[in-house]
């Protein structure tokens, strides 16, 4: 299994919160008022995010920002 | 007291979790190859900070990334 980058790691994590959040990439976009495409790019992992939208995303699922980087790995 | 941003929260962890491991601020820019400049305006709360190097800030200083957002508090 390859190793996963950081930006792999944390989008699989804002996906999978997302969903259980039952938001859709659209709905989350709107309410953290980033681009829908932009939400879907940070959940395949290409993008380098800053820390106020890791804020903003968090705050939208309704999560504390740290749950977007538990069950991390240290790489190494 | 004034709200916090989360720039200024997340420099306050950086400088605790950072002083904790016996770190200087010249110590851990030359570990993470940051400037130690940018690692005072990480500290001071002046750097939209990317994730990229959260990842490398956590891993010289021998933390978790999680590590850096626990005991925030949800802003709003």
């Amino acid at each position: 299994m390859p190793t996963k980058s950081p930006q792999e790691i944390f989008g699989d994590r804002v996906r999978l919160l997302r969903s259980k959040a039952g938001l859709t990439q659209e709905a989350l976009a709107a309410e953290c008022e980033l681009d829908r495409s932009y939400i879907g790019s940070v959940e395949r992992g290409e993008r380098n995010i800053s820390l106020q939208n890791i804020c903003r995303i968090a705050e939208a699922i309704g999560i504390e920002p740290k749950e977007l980087f538990e069950g991390w790995t240290r790489h190494k």
